[in-house]
């Protein structure tokens, strides 16, 4: 069987997991990468593998002959204008996570996809991906809501969106922020207790801060902990630390997730708890891995003739195994 | 949309079991049960379901007009037989749980069920079933084994089948054994050691026994602990007790169970780690509520034309729910 051929559209930490996922799946291979900057690109890899201008998809898809390509630009600017462009052309996997324009994105690839006569898995990585299947599946089994909590380990989980948001105050040179799930609100959905939570119930805020030179950092403190949406709901802590201590302390992009059901069965009432935990040293190479095996699936309900927009939802898990059939009854059920 | 009709075939714990989960699920209702006695389950539960015998399948599917029949027999006797002879007149779900037979009983059901044009989804449950998809997601994702304990809780999970084994040894009036997850065994797996395990090095087994009045002890606990397959292979302790003591500390049927897997992502070797953790107060009860979900899916897919058998592996996760496209993708994903 010929290895399946595909390319990365965009290439930031995600696209770098996607690249060096690749290099260790036997059932595909890397035929290129599109950019926005191919220079850049190309400075950083060098010219093992043909780096091409995004932008001109009918260029690259005759040039590259993917069978799929997988999109790791963001979902608030790049994904919702590449995707349904860049469907048109190849079949494609994405991980917009912008969970309320989710329907939206669903719709506008589906028709793209549809009417170009090719497949586009979306929204997959952990989260959307992986945890809202895990999500659907705990509410099938036991009819009841199931909770995210992020950070479950005592360093906590980065969150990107929400770095990215204390470096846009003033007088801040760099920042993290590690999402922490508080673990009474963890303990009160294991007993069963379904709470209503709002979000400061469930997580706190915990931010490392490189002010720069002569900055004002109670207005910076004020500012990050008043941030609407972001922290204001959130119990939030600042450290201001040297850039010395958060390259240090704070490298690396590590995440974790629980989500969490719990019910009862039967006329009696037993309790009934199902929890799915992952923790990522490498939160964007989880991602890219995921990836991976959602392309491997696309590929295969394309070649299927299967046609539009399809979520984790929407595909037999054995779509995204490199193992055949008779090696998963025989092994793996 | 009128109500998925459903019948239970087999009226053991698990049948009990589907019976309470369907009086909740809004869009199934129980039409029937089925059984090789059906005079002591309408002893039972008396007539507010009609109750007919088993062995008349063409009898029963003609009156009752079933969707799918969820097959509660067991896996050595029962299902074997019962399940290709069911399926040549309606879908059919089960949970037969023989793994080393698995490959097998697919063919059986897929050649019986693509002949009659129905579907059967087979060996559904916790285990195999989501503990199955748990694991090929996880090595989909990370590339590597996934291992499953049971027994996380400290009282143990309570297994069917060495309960029964011990009550066959002479002088044994009734007993129950749990399974222990050895907890160093689950971190060295966790570290990301991918040990090669021997059974032994797993669990342990606890085996809670009555004695018939003046029964030899240490005879009972020597067959016990050297049983082969059942106990040889591991480290187990055997206590007799008095009935009313194996009564009130051993009574239901809780177990519970985690699939665990561990890689690393990129070239860095990030470490990731998988775990999926259930607790289930009632085994059958748990059992019950997969296989309705199961039916569900059983029944969609044939509305939709498709034919033969079916793993957990083989189905869309969104057939499972009883939620639409739209409200999956707006609150679930």
């Amino acid at each position: 069987m010929d290895k399946m051929r595909i390319v990365i559209a965009g290439y930031g930490n995600v696209g770098r997991g996607v690249r060096q996922a690749l290099a260790r799946t036997a059932d595909m291979e890397l035929v290129g990468i599109v950019s926005r900057s191919p220079e850049r690109v190309r400075k950083e890899i060098g010219d093992a593998v043909p780096v091409r201008p995004l932008a001109d998809t009918a260029a690259w898809t005759a040039e590259l002959r993917p069978d799929a390509a997988i999109l790791c630009g963001g979902s608030k600017q790049d994904l919702p204008v590449q995707g349904p462009e860049i469907v048109k052309a190849v079949c494609t996997v994405d991980s917009f996570d912008n969970h309320s324009r989710l329907p939206e994105h669903f719709h506008a690839m589906d028709e793209a996809a549809k009417a170009a006569g090719h497949v586009a898995v979306i929204s997959t990585g952990w989260d959307p991906g992986v945890f809202s299947l895990e999500r659907t599946l705990a509410n099938a089994f036991l009819g009841v809501r199931a909770y995210g909590f992020y950070g479950m380990t005592p360093k906590g989980g980065l969150s990107m969106g929400h770095s990215d948001a204390l470096r846009r105050i003033e007088g801040v040179r760099d920042a993290r922020q590690y999402t922490h799930a508080i673990p009474e609100a963890v303990e009160r959905v294991r007993r069963g207790e379904n709470p209503d939570f709002q979000p400061g119930d469930m997580h706190t805020r915990e931010c490392f801060i490189v002010a720069e030179p002569g900055a004002d950092l109670d207005r910076i403190r004020r500012e990050a902990v008043s941030m609407p949406g972001y922290f204001a709901p959130y119990q939030t802590t600042v450290h201001f630390v040297t850039q010395e201590e958060l390259d240090t302390a704070c490298k690396g992009f590590p995440h974790d997730g629980l989500v969490i059901a719990s019910g009862r069965t039967g006329d009696a009432g037993h309790a009934a708890n199902i929890e799915y935990h992952c923790r990522w040293g490498s939160n964007p190479e989880a991602t890219a891995n995921i990836l991976v095996a959602h392309a491997r699936a696309a590929v295969r309900l394309s070649r299927e003739g299967r046609r539009g927009a399809f979520t984790i939802l929407d595909i037999p898990p054995a779509y995204l195994s490199p193992l055949d059939r008779e090696e998963l009854l025989a092994h793996w059920m």
